[in-house]
């Protein structure tokens, strides 16, 4: 029998919010290991190029990541909201290491060619190292991964967060029992962003197609539900979207093939 | 017989110059392992503060760390120079893994009470876990330390790294015949800097005692000295200091006891 593996991926808007955020560690670590969260942090980033009056470039949700962006990716993924999540996990008892795509090279990704968009220095993921995630997992440690990756080359690279949570979800879907949780700030999928009541229990391919041809689910939801199901289908047993209070009582929606 | 391992320090001004830190992450990926890398940062961190229109603090060449000053401190320390070394090392073919004190709790500390003078969020080194870190050297990783520890409770603070590196070498001294070089910008410790061959090949506690009280060992030296003379005094076999090209030719200061 495989042993299970819970993903958790926390979205930009948890980070924003100290008590969402103490509530989100609380609940990753008392899950059972092994466990893995990963973390965006959009906002801080834009906040941060904003101080530094560079102002960030976005494209369908996306960003876009020149030189000086990914400097400040860097230290906002990878330097302040990566150890600020390590160090609150330690003060809860979880054994947390923080990882860059580049740490133990976990996570290695291809600059994204330029074609109609050119993203700059963005990576789209090209190989995980179960492995050395395996290693650290079996050593008592948790993961918890940000989103830069790098190329082996000596560059680094930023990564969709959403997109490495269903890269590893995909590779270690073969070895585990894996759930892979988004957690972001709406109570799941919904059908009305106006009423709360419209979240979506379940969301199978068939609806989803169709909800996106009719404009109900756009923007940021698309590529983060592209993950979703790309994680399902490479055999996770359990993959569902929703805030904190929906996912821990089953409430948000379920991905379902 | 214990094995070797070897601590190397690196400074910010390495840091600064593109070729030399290629120098020294080349010099430092042929070493054999185990082997841990320590990196400063303060140069940029300043870099960005300014930036920020934040104006850094110091007090007697060490930092004052108020709360923006260590959110500066982890994105440069922990995020962009610990992610782009670990990233050239990777290309280099030496297994890195980045870490703050946080990480698998490697580096505990206490944040150092107000006295003459208030640091801020600096911390004082309490407990290093040499399991921690032996796990990770033993599944053949190449620890990369950076100048940020934590309190155990969540708080993240700034440590100096030549202290990192000292508390390391201290606490592995009795597991390994432990060599520990600080590399940063001049030959080795000078009696006169404006003449580069007043190199001491030697320096004795009695001798650093006196050039100290005479000042002409003075500043961000006594800090480091202090801390390489204590690495000495846990049981290094070896304690050295200078750039790199008289770091790798042995014509670097050599600490004696």
């Amino acid at each position: 029998m495989k042993s299970s593996l819970t993903i958790l991926k926390i979205g930009g808007a948890v980070l924003e919010d100290e008590a969402g955020l103490a509530e989100a560690l609380g609940y990753f670590s008392g899950l059972s290991s092994p466990k893995i969260l990963v973390h965006g942090g959009g906002r801080r980033a834009s906040e941060l190029s904003w101080a530094l009056g560079i102002a960030p470039r976005m494209h369908e949700g996306r960003r876009i990541t020149d030189a000086a962006a990914l400097e400040v990716a860097v230290m906002v993924y990878a330097g302040l909201e990566n150890k600020r999540i390590v160090a609150k996990l330690q003060a809860l008892g979880c054994p947390a290491i923080g990882l860059s795509g580049a740490d133990a090279n976990i996570i290695q990704a291809e600059k994204r060619k330029a074609a109609e968009v050119d993203y700059g220095w963005v990576g789209d993921v090209r190989q995980v190292s179960t492995q050395a995630l395996e290693g650290l997992m079996s050593a008592g440690l948790v993961p918890v991964c940000c989103a830069i990756t790098h190329d082996g080359q000596g560059q680094l690279l930023n990564t969709n967060a959403d997109t490495i949570a269903a890269e590893l979800a995909i590779c270690l879907a073969g070895s585990y029992e894996l759930s892979l949780l988004y957690c972001f700030e709406q109570a799941g999928v919904m059908m009305d962003l106006q009423r709360p009541d419209s979240v979506l229990p379940v969301l199978r391919p068939d609806a989803y197609a169709r909800h996106r041809q009719a404009g109900i689910i756009v923007a940021g939801m698309v590529p983060k539900l592209d993950n979703a199901f790309r994680a399902l289908r490479a055999g996770a047993v359990r993959v569902a979207i929703g805030h904190l209070a929906a996912l821990s009582s089953g409430q948000a929606t379920e991905l379902v093939l």
